[in-house]
């Protein structure tokens, strides 16, 4: 066991910063091992000496606070919370096949995961500090430097106030009944339900009250849907933040050779901010005709919905196709090509998954035979 | 004038029940005008004794209540939001034209608008009534009795307690600053911005607190997807609810003939929940390539986008596609086929709009000349 905890559930990417996503196996659980978890790392992890660490909460309030674990612990209730995170980068692999991103990490369907979360309630750390009256956003900053930033800065990002004064964004000391992995931020690390995963950030060091939302370069130049010529910098290019309707395929995998006859498919879905997952459909005729897929266990309005369907499959190539359906009665776009984007955010197309099935035993042998 | 008022700015689609969506013309303004507003209606106007109404809250409350209008406006503060209400069934006769559905109204894309509504905020009556524990939805009744129910019944819909616990939730006596006119549901209505417009109940009479959704016709049987072989009945299908993220063309209209070179197009773009319009793109080339449009006015988190763009357009047959996309960086759907259900309802394909581009008149000389 190296540094990172167990490897055998990830797919690594990249080993420094460690940039590793849950391998598909490991996706079907509905809540996801904590060894399994993608990790999404601009950095190196920061070296954090906990009994000198402290959470700092300033700008537009009324009261600046210093607080230790221990105080945090005993000031604020306790909570736990079932919630999905996921990179915004999810799933860029399928539009990376239709053109190439070459600088970013070529993410699969892994880049997302469910877990506990356990800590306090933002809002009630927030209210100990006293908004003023023109703060709008809440930033975050982490102890991590990235040297990928232009300039070189520690991570960062913020959310709308609004967000932030509900009860499931949580500052989290734990992950699935354990203490935070250094990997995923300990001692301490913010999570932003229905979010995308970069404002969930880890290894926080600072909370800012703000009048607008984070200038940093996580926010203000990069997590933002660009322009077609790639055009980047300060504002430009659509800010991202809530997470959009997705799902993939978890099994049969993309090329697989499977048996005439019944073939169960297996997948998640998920939709982010006050959106559920309502339904989601299947298709093995190039979407002409839409079969509903069995919803599995529901986990909360704050995590993703594993699905299932048994198919019946004949012989030849066939294209699965599937797609999700939020509570607003909106599916997923058709296709990777409109989604294209030069830093490849937001894959959230109707997945497709190419199948070869081949006659069963029974009709081979006959076949043989005849 | 008729009974229903003006009718120059709108399309009557039936008379009796009276239905009618506002003309493309009359969308263009950012707020639409009262006289414009499109109507659904599932019954006849009541007849309602204004001295004798009042609005009863009951169900899963400490203490019921029985208010006069007089009673509401003195014991609550009045309050305005700018919003959109939007007809699930808007945009119905691009489904239409995909497969038949004979029995609703065959809505263009003027089954949606904007008004200011004044009233009092919901969330303050039901603090008075005080909901208790168990409590998750609110109901509305109002006055009017649908022979299209099955039993014949008062409309009636609810909203999750959460929403409804929402500032931006009316009731409703006033709409761009007159007394609203019966046809929209005087004297008091629901307001409830984010939501299809059938849960903004009118004439209403009664709320109710629940411990489930609304189990009357209008929310348990139809205002719901049915499956494709239209099997319906009490909890079938997938309920509605938000308003998901959509977007039309105003301007140029389908089929028109234009002149080469500089042409206007406009329309609006809407998302509901907490959602807003964050970027509209225009492609005349198919989809290849995609153009920003010029967000014009921002009326507030409620309310619809209009947009408007200016295309080089050369002479031929062109088509024009445009795609809203949500703050969740979501976008809508390629193609109406994919979204057929039996009622026809929530249609938000990316809409595309038919245009033959004439040359202008000095090349179309040149070229007689030739």
């Amino acid at each position: 066991m190296g540094r990172f905890g167990k490897r055998d559930d990830l797919v690594v990417h990249v080993e420094e910063p460690f940039n590793a996503e849950t391998c598909l196996g490991s996706l079907t659980n509905p809540v996801t091992d904590t060894d399994a978890f993608y990790v999404r790392s601009h950095g190196p992890v920061p070296e954090i000496d906990r009994s000198a660490w402290r959470l700092r909460v300033g700008g537009m309030v009324e009261r600046e606070l210093s607080l230790s674990l221990e105080t945090l612990r005993e000031a604020f209730a306790e909570r736990t919370v079932t919630a999905t995170l996921q990179c915004a980068g999810n799933r860029r692999a399928g539009l990376i096949a239709v053109r190439d991103i070459p600088d970013e990490v070529p993410w699969g369907p892994g880049a997302t995961g469910t877990a506990t979360w356990t800590g306090v309630v933002l809002a009630d750390v927030l209210a100990l500090a006293g908004p003023l009256g023109d703060a709008s956003d809440v930033g975050f900053e982490g102890a991590d430097v990235s040297p990928e930033a232009e300039p070189v800065q520690q991570f960062g990002g913020s959310i709308p106030l609004d967000k932030a004064s509900r009860p499931e964004v949580l500052l989290a000391w734990a992950m699935n009944g354990e203490p935070l992995p250094p990997v995923h931020g300990a001692p301490l690390r913010v999570v932003v339900p229905g979010y995308i995963g970069a404002r969930s950030v880890k290894w926080l060091e600072r909370i800012e009250l703000r009048p607008r939302p984070w200038p940093g370069y996580f926010q203000h130049v990069v997590y933002r849907l660009l322009p077609a010529d790639a055009t980047a910098g300060p504002g430009i290019g659509m800010p991202l933040g809530l997470v959009a309707l997705n799902s993939d395929v978890l099994s049969p995998r993309e090329g697989a050779t499977v048996t005439a006859g019944p073939v169960e498919a297996r997948g998640y879905a998920f939709a982010g901010g006050d959106r559920y997952v309502a339904r989601v459909d299947v298709s093995i005729d190039g979407g002409a005709s839409w079969t509903q897929a069995e919803l599995l266990e529901d986990l909360g309005r704050w995590a993703w919905r594993h699905w299932r369907i048994t198919l019946d499959l004949v012989p030849g190539e066939h294209e699965l196709r599937v797609r999700a359906w939020d509570s607003s009665a909106a599916t997923q776009p058709d296709a990777e090509a409109a989604l294209w984007n030069p830093k490849g955010y937001v894959n959230n197309a109707s997945p497709r998954v190419h199948l070869r099935v081949l006659p069963a035993a029974g009709a081979r042998l006959r076949a043989a035979r005849a």
